[in-house]
Protein backbone atom coordinates (compact mmCIF):
# COMPACT_ATOMS: atom_id res chain seq x y z
CA UNK A 1 0.00 0.00 0.00
CA UNK A 2 1.49 3.65 -0.74
CA UNK A 3 2.70 5.75 2.12
CA UNK A 4 -0.29 7.88 1.34
CA UNK A 5 -3.19 5.93 1.76
CA UNK A 6 -4.35 5.63 5.01
CA UNK A 7 -6.93 3.12 6.58
CA UNK A 8 -9.27 4.87 9.64
CA UNK A 9 -11.57 2.28 11.66
CA UNK A 10 -14.49 4.71 13.39
CA UNK A 11 -16.56 2.87 15.96
CA UNK A 12 -19.21 3.97 18.10
CA UNK A 13 -19.12 1.36 20.91
CA UNK A 14 -22.78 1.07 22.97
CA UNK A 15 -23.58 -1.64 25.35
CA UNK A 16 -25.99 -2.73 22.73
CA UNK A 17 -24.76 -2.39 19.75
CA UNK A 18 -21.58 -1.78 19.04
CA UNK A 19 -21.43 0.07 15.17
CA UNK A 20 -17.88 0.43 12.96
CA UNK A 21 -17.00 1.84 9.92
CA UNK A 22 -14.21 1.70 8.01
CA UNK A 23 -12.94 3.99 5.30
CA UNK A 24 -9.36 4.65 2.79
CA UNK A 25 -7.69 7.58 2.58
CA UNK A 26 -6.10 7.64 -0.94
CA UNK A 27 -4.13 11.40 -0.19
CA UNK A 28 -7.00 14.05 -0.23
CA UNK A 29 -9.95 11.46 -1.59
CA UNK A 30 -11.71 8.90 0.63
CA UNK A 31 -13.31 5.51 -0.05
CA UNK A 32 -16.00 3.91 1.54
CA UNK A 33 -14.56 0.15 2.45
CA UNK A 34 -17.09 -1.50 5.01
CA UNK A 35 -19.53 -1.01 7.63
CA UNK A 36 -21.87 -3.23 10.21
CA UNK A 37 -22.20 -3.90 13.60
CA UNK A 38 -21.81 -6.67 16.61
CA UNK A 39 -25.21 -6.97 18.18
CA UNK A 40 -24.51 -7.13 22.25
CA UNK A 41 -28.44 -7.55 22.68
CA UNK A 42 -28.89 -11.08 23.08
CA UNK A 43 -26.05 -11.14 25.91
CA UNK A 44 -27.02 -10.57 29.13
CA UNK A 45 -23.96 -10.90 31.01
CA UNK A 46 -22.05 -7.72 31.61
CA UNK A 47 -18.65 -9.39 31.46
CA UNK A 48 -19.16 -11.56 28.64
CA UNK A 49 -20.34 -8.04 26.79
CA UNK A 50 -17.05 -6.03 27.29
CA UNK A 51 -15.21 -9.35 26.53
CA UNK A 52 -17.16 -9.75 23.20
CA UNK A 53 -16.23 -6.07 22.54
CA UNK A 54 -12.62 -6.92 23.26
CA UNK A 55 -12.11 -9.20 20.97
CA UNK A 56 -14.69 -8.27 18.23
CA UNK A 57 -12.66 -4.58 17.78
CA UNK A 58 -9.44 -7.06 18.14
CA UNK A 59 -10.63 -9.26 15.50
CA UNK A 60 -11.50 -5.79 13.34
CA UNK A 61 -8.16 -4.67 13.86
CA UNK A 62 -6.79 -8.00 12.33
CA UNK A 63 -9.28 -7.76 9.30
CA UNK A 64 -8.55 -4.25 7.98
CA UNK A 65 -5.06 -3.40 9.75
CA UNK A 66 -6.86 0.26 10.62
CA UNK A 67 -3.90 3.02 10.82
CA UNK A 68 -6.37 5.42 13.07
CA UNK A 69 -9.33 4.10 15.35
CA UNK A 70 -11.46 7.01 16.14
CA UNK A 71 -13.95 7.06 18.87
CA UNK A 72 -17.36 8.85 20.08
CA UNK A 73 -16.66 10.73 23.20
CA UNK A 74 -20.07 11.89 24.80
CA UNK A 75 -20.07 15.10 27.08
CA UNK A 76 -23.28 14.17 28.74
CA UNK A 77 -25.07 11.07 29.45
CA UNK A 78 -28.58 9.90 31.37
CA UNK A 79 -26.87 9.27 34.32
CA UNK A 80 -23.85 8.32 36.09
CA UNK A 81 -24.63 4.50 35.97
CA UNK A 82 -25.38 4.54 32.13
CA UNK A 83 -22.04 6.85 31.44
CA UNK A 84 -19.97 4.11 33.92
CA UNK A 85 -21.23 0.93 31.68
CA UNK A 86 -20.58 3.24 28.42
CA UNK A 87 -17.27 4.00 29.50
CA UNK A 88 -16.53 0.36 30.54
CA UNK A 89 -17.49 -0.74 26.77
CA UNK A 90 -15.34 2.08 25.42
CA UNK A 91 -11.93 1.05 27.67
CA UNK A 92 -12.33 -2.49 26.26
CA UNK A 93 -12.28 -0.84 23.00
CA UNK A 94 -9.65 1.48 23.34
CA UNK A 95 -7.39 -1.64 24.93
CA UNK A 96 -8.22 -3.80 21.92
CA UNK A 97 -6.62 -0.42 19.66
CA UNK A 98 -3.65 0.25 22.33
CA UNK A 99 -2.91 -3.34 22.87
CA UNK A 100 -2.05 -3.38 19.14
CA UNK A 101 0.19 0.37 19.02
CA UNK A 102 -3.09 1.92 17.28
CA UNK A 103 -3.39 4.78 17.95
CA UNK A 104 -6.60 6.51 19.22
CA UNK A 105 -8.40 9.59 18.75
CA UNK A 106 -11.63 10.81 19.88
CA UNK A 107 -14.45 13.59 18.82
CA UNK A 108 -17.79 15.09 20.39
CA UNK A 109 -20.96 13.88 18.86
CA UNK A 110 -21.72 17.48 18.20
CA UNK A 111 -18.36 17.65 16.53
CA UNK A 112 -18.94 15.00 13.93
CA UNK A 113 -22.43 16.20 13.21
CA UNK A 114 -20.77 19.48 12.11
CA UNK A 115 -17.61 17.89 10.38
CA UNK A 116 -20.17 16.03 8.28
CA UNK A 117 -23.06 18.68 7.41
CA UNK A 118 -21.54 22.18 8.86
CA UNK A 119 -24.22 21.87 11.80
CA UNK A 120 -24.01 20.23 15.23
CA UNK A 121 -27.39 19.81 15.54
CA UNK A 122 -28.12 17.24 12.27
CA UNK A 123 -30.40 14.81 12.73
CA UNK A 124 -29.09 11.07 12.04
CA UNK A 125 -31.06 10.87 8.74
CA UNK A 126 -28.74 14.55 6.81
CA UNK A 127 -25.13 12.71 8.50
CA UNK A 128 -26.31 9.54 6.31
CA UNK A 129 -27.57 11.53 2.64
CA UNK A 130 -24.40 13.65 2.96
CA UNK A 131 -21.96 11.24 3.83
CA UNK A 132 -23.63 9.14 0.67
CA UNK A 133 -22.68 12.21 -1.19
CA UNK A 134 -19.47 11.93 -0.37
CA UNK A 135 -18.43 8.52 -0.27
CA UNK A 136 -20.42 8.07 -3.97
CA UNK A 137 -22.19 5.48 -2.12
CA UNK A 138 -25.87 4.13 -1.28
CA UNK A 139 -25.84 3.37 2.27
CA UNK A 140 -29.63 2.37 2.29
CA UNK A 141 -28.74 -1.06 2.93
CA UNK A 142 -27.82 -0.06 6.57
CA UNK A 143 -29.78 -2.28 8.54
CA UNK A 144 -28.42 0.15 12.32
CA UNK A 145 -27.85 3.77 12.33
CA UNK A 146 -24.82 2.58 14.63
CA UNK A 147 -23.08 2.08 11.49
CA UNK A 148 -23.41 5.15 9.86
CA UNK A 149 -23.03 6.97 12.91
CA UNK A 150 -19.55 5.08 13.54
CA UNK A 151 -18.18 5.79 9.71
CA UNK A 152 -19.55 9.34 10.12
CA UNK A 153 -16.45 9.50 13.33
CA UNK A 154 -14.17 7.65 10.56
CA UNK A 155 -14.80 10.36 8.58
CA UNK A 156 -14.99 13.22 10.60
CA UNK A 157 -11.67 11.92 11.77
CA UNK A 158 -10.65 12.28 8.08
CA UNK A 159 -11.45 15.93 7.62
CA UNK A 160 -9.46 16.73 11.09
CA UNK A 161 -6.44 15.00 9.48
CA UNK A 162 -6.92 16.62 5.85
CA UNK A 163 -7.93 20.72 6.67
CA UNK A 164 -4.55 22.55 7.48
CA UNK A 165 -7.09 25.17 9.21
CA UNK A 166 -8.11 22.32 12.51
CA UNK A 167 -5.91 21.64 15.07
CA UNK A 168 -6.08 17.52 15.91
CA UNK A 169 -4.38 17.87 18.78
CA UNK A 170 -7.40 19.28 20.37
CA UNK A 171 -9.21 16.36 20.17
CA UNK A 172 -6.99 13.48 21.15
CA UNK A 173 -6.33 14.96 24.61
CA UNK A 174 -9.24 14.96 27.23
CA UNK A 175 -8.17 17.71 29.13
CA UNK A 176 -7.10 19.91 26.30
CA UNK A 177 -10.68 19.21 24.48
CA UNK A 178 -11.75 20.13 27.59
CA UNK A 179 -10.38 23.19 28.18
CA UNK A 180 -10.67 23.97 24.55
CA UNK A 181 -14.17 23.71 24.12
CA UNK A 182 -15.74 25.09 27.57
CA UNK A 183 -18.85 25.42 26.42
CA UNK A 184 -19.35 21.83 25.65
CA UNK A 185 -18.32 20.36 28.85
CA UNK A 186 -21.21 23.15 30.83
CA UNK A 187 -23.68 22.06 28.47
CA UNK A 188 -22.84 18.54 29.46
CA UNK A 189 -22.82 19.42 33.23
CA UNK A 190 -26.44 21.40 32.84
CA UNK A 191 -27.93 17.94 31.15
CA UNK A 192 -27.24 15.59 33.91
CA UNK A 193 -29.05 18.53 36.84
CA UNK B 1 -0.88 -25.87 44.38
CA UNK B 2 -3.22 -27.69 45.46
CA UNK B 3 -6.80 -27.46 44.06
CA UNK B 4 -7.99 -25.59 47.49
CA UNK B 5 -6.15 -22.86 47.44
CA UNK B 6 -7.24 -19.52 45.62
CA UNK B 7 -5.12 -16.60 44.32
CA UNK B 8 -7.64 -13.15 44.50
CA UNK B 9 -6.63 -10.09 42.98
CA UNK B 10 -8.51 -7.26 44.03
CA UNK B 11 -8.22 -3.76 41.90
CA UNK B 12 -9.51 -0.32 42.41
CA UNK B 13 -8.86 1.15 39.24
CA UNK B 14 -8.80 5.43 39.87
CA UNK B 15 -8.05 7.37 36.24
CA UNK B 16 -4.62 8.85 38.51
CA UNK B 17 -3.72 6.03 41.07
CA UNK B 18 -4.52 2.27 40.61
CA UNK B 19 -4.31 0.57 43.72
CA UNK B 20 -4.09 -3.64 43.53
CA UNK B 21 -4.10 -6.16 46.62
CA UNK B 22 -3.48 -9.75 46.75
CA UNK B 23 -4.56 -12.66 48.50
CA UNK B 24 -4.26 -16.64 49.02
CA UNK B 25 -7.06 -18.34 50.29
CA UNK B 26 -6.41 -21.69 51.73
CA UNK B 27 -9.63 -23.86 52.08
CA UNK B 28 -10.70 -20.87 54.88
CA UNK B 29 -8.39 -19.48 55.94
CA UNK B 30 -7.06 -16.08 54.15
CA UNK B 31 -3.56 -15.02 53.56
CA UNK B 32 -1.77 -11.72 52.38
CA UNK B 33 0.66 -12.02 49.17
CA UNK B 34 1.18 -8.13 48.36
CA UNK B 35 -0.28 -5.08 47.26
CA UNK B 36 0.64 -1.64 45.95
CA UNK B 37 0.12 1.04 42.87
CA UNK B 38 0.32 1.75 39.75
CA UNK B 39 0.87 5.58 39.73
CA UNK B 40 -0.87 7.13 36.73
CA UNK B 41 -0.74 10.78 37.79
CA UNK B 42 2.62 11.81 35.81
CA UNK B 43 0.87 10.45 32.50
CA UNK B 44 -1.06 13.62 31.10
CA UNK B 45 -2.16 11.78 28.16
CA UNK B 46 -5.62 10.40 28.68
CA UNK B 47 -5.06 6.83 26.30
CA UNK B 48 -1.49 6.64 27.67
CA UNK B 49 -2.66 6.20 30.68
CA UNK B 50 -5.53 3.66 29.76
CA UNK B 51 -2.61 1.39 28.03
CA UNK B 52 -0.61 1.90 31.06
CA UNK B 53 -3.51 0.39 33.08
CA UNK B 54 -4.23 -2.51 30.75
CA UNK B 55 -0.48 -3.34 30.27
CA UNK B 56 -0.07 -2.94 33.65
CA UNK B 57 -2.87 -5.35 35.18
CA UNK B 58 -1.80 -7.68 32.53
CA UNK B 59 1.62 -8.02 34.38
CA UNK B 60 0.21 -7.96 37.59
CA UNK B 61 -1.68 -11.13 36.44
CA UNK B 62 1.63 -12.69 34.75
CA UNK B 63 3.04 -11.91 38.28
CA UNK B 64 0.15 -13.19 40.84
CA UNK B 65 -1.85 -15.59 38.38
CA UNK B 66 -4.69 -14.83 40.06
CA UNK B 67 -8.31 -17.53 39.99
CA UNK B 68 -10.65 -14.08 39.99
CA UNK B 69 -10.42 -10.76 39.42
CA UNK B 70 -12.25 -8.39 42.34
CA UNK B 71 -13.13 -4.92 40.87
CA UNK B 72 -15.18 -1.83 42.46
CA UNK B 73 -18.16 -0.55 40.75
CA UNK B 74 -19.41 2.76 42.16
CA UNK B 75 -22.58 3.44 42.02
CA UNK B 76 -22.24 7.43 42.16
CA UNK B 77 -19.85 9.76 41.26
CA UNK B 78 -18.98 13.59 41.16
CA UNK B 79 -20.40 13.63 37.56
CA UNK B 80 -21.06 12.12 34.12
CA UNK B 81 -17.93 12.69 32.95
CA UNK B 82 -15.66 11.70 35.62
CA UNK B 83 -18.10 8.51 35.44
CA UNK B 84 -17.27 8.02 32.11
CA UNK B 85 -13.29 8.22 32.67
CA UNK B 86 -13.54 5.97 35.24
CA UNK B 87 -15.63 3.27 33.36
CA UNK B 88 -12.79 3.14 30.77
CA UNK B 89 -9.92 2.49 33.10
CA UNK B 90 -12.22 -0.13 34.37
CA UNK B 91 -12.85 -1.54 31.17
CA UNK B 92 -9.24 -1.33 30.20
CA UNK B 93 -8.68 -2.85 33.65
CA UNK B 94 -11.21 -5.88 32.85
CA UNK B 95 -10.21 -6.39 29.69
CA UNK B 96 -6.53 -7.46 30.46
CA UNK B 97 -8.50 -10.10 32.44
CA UNK B 98 -11.10 -11.39 30.22
CA UNK B 99 -8.23 -11.60 27.55
CA UNK B 100 -6.80 -14.31 29.62
CA UNK B 101 -10.22 -15.99 30.59
CA UNK B 102 -10.00 -14.61 34.31
CA UNK B 103 -13.47 -14.15 35.45
CA UNK B 104 -14.40 -10.47 36.98
CA UNK B 105 -16.83 -9.90 40.02
CA UNK B 106 -17.61 -6.62 41.11
CA UNK B 107 -18.95 -4.94 44.37
CA UNK B 108 -20.11 -1.63 45.14
CA UNK B 109 -17.99 0.50 47.57
CA UNK B 110 -20.72 -0.14 50.12
CA UNK B 111 -20.73 -3.98 50.60
CA UNK B 112 -17.06 -3.83 50.61
CA UNK B 113 -17.28 -1.67 53.69
CA UNK B 114 -20.41 -4.04 55.15
CA UNK B 115 -17.90 -7.46 54.51
CA UNK B 116 -14.86 -6.09 56.46
CA UNK B 117 -16.36 -3.79 59.47
CA UNK B 118 -20.27 -4.94 59.39
CA UNK B 119 -20.69 -1.28 58.46
CA UNK B 120 -21.45 -0.09 55.17
CA UNK B 121 -20.35 3.70 56.67
CA UNK B 122 -17.11 2.84 58.05
CA UNK B 123 -13.71 5.10 57.22
CA UNK B 124 -11.31 3.76 54.98
CA UNK B 125 -8.66 3.59 58.49
CA UNK B 126 -11.18 1.53 60.11
CA UNK B 127 -11.46 -0.79 57.03
CA UNK B 128 -7.33 -1.01 57.31
CA UNK B 129 -7.75 -1.98 61.04
CA UNK B 130 -9.94 -4.79 60.78
CA UNK B 131 -8.00 -6.32 57.59
CA UNK B 132 -4.47 -6.02 59.88
CA UNK B 133 -6.32 -8.09 62.64
CA UNK B 134 -7.59 -10.58 59.53
CA UNK B 135 -4.54 -11.13 58.26
CA UNK B 136 -2.17 -11.04 60.99
CA UNK B 137 -0.11 -8.45 59.11
CA UNK B 138 0.65 -4.71 59.65
CA UNK B 139 -0.19 -2.41 56.48
CA UNK B 140 1.33 0.26 58.03
CA UNK B 141 3.27 0.86 55.28
CA UNK B 142 1.22 1.35 52.90
CA UNK B 143 1.58 4.75 51.18
CA UNK B 144 -1.84 4.89 49.28
CA UNK B 145 -4.96 3.97 50.94
CA UNK B 146 -5.91 3.04 47.33
CA UNK B 147 -3.64 -0.18 47.97
CA UNK B 148 -6.03 -1.20 51.05
CA UNK B 149 -8.72 -0.26 49.62
CA UNK B 150 -8.13 -2.91 46.72
CA UNK B 151 -7.20 -5.54 49.23
CA UNK B 152 -10.36 -4.43 50.74
CA UNK B 153 -12.27 -5.28 47.31
CA UNK B 154 -10.54 -8.60 47.66
CA UNK B 155 -11.10 -9.92 51.11
CA UNK B 156 -14.59 -8.84 50.39
CA UNK B 157 -14.70 -11.71 47.42
CA UNK B 158 -13.08 -14.51 49.63
CA UNK B 159 -16.12 -13.75 52.39
CA UNK B 160 -18.66 -13.92 49.17
CA UNK B 161 -16.70 -17.13 48.11
CA UNK B 162 -16.77 -18.70 51.38
CA UNK B 163 -20.23 -17.61 53.04
CA UNK B 164 -22.80 -20.32 52.25
CA UNK B 165 -25.48 -17.38 53.36
CA UNK B 166 -24.80 -15.20 50.36
CA UNK B 167 -25.95 -15.52 47.19
CA UNK B 168 -22.51 -14.56 45.04
CA UNK B 169 -24.46 -14.55 41.65
CA UNK B 170 -25.63 -11.19 42.39
CA UNK B 171 -22.64 -9.31 42.80
CA UNK B 172 -21.04 -10.79 39.51
CA UNK B 173 -23.75 -9.82 37.30
CA UNK B 174 -24.46 -5.77 36.86
CA UNK B 175 -28.49 -6.31 35.99
CA UNK B 176 -28.89 -8.73 38.72
CA UNK B 177 -27.11 -6.66 41.21
CA UNK B 178 -29.34 -3.96 40.44
CA UNK B 179 -32.30 -5.62 40.43
CA UNK B 180 -31.64 -6.89 43.88
CA UNK B 181 -30.89 -3.68 45.21
CA UNK B 182 -32.96 -1.15 44.06
CA UNK B 183 -32.19 1.21 47.41
CA UNK B 184 -28.66 1.30 46.47
CA UNK B 185 -29.31 2.69 42.58
CA UNK B 186 -31.93 5.07 43.93
CA UNK B 187 -28.52 6.56 45.86
CA UNK B 188 -26.63 6.70 42.99
CA UNK B 189 -29.46 8.84 40.92
CA UNK B 190 -30.02 11.06 43.81
CA UNK B 191 -26.25 11.73 44.42
CA UNK B 192 -26.22 13.17 40.81
CA UNK B 193 -29.20 15.75 41.05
Amino acid sequence: MAAQQRIILGIDPGTNILGYGVILVDKKSVHYVDMGVIDLRKEKDHFLKLSRIFEGVGALMERYAPDDLAIEAPFYGKNVQSMLKLGRAQGAAIAAALHRQIPVFEYAPRKVKMAITGRGDASKEQVKLLMEKTLHTSLDDAKFLDATDALAIAMCHFYQLTSPLVDTSSSRNWKSFIEAHPGRVQEGVEAEK
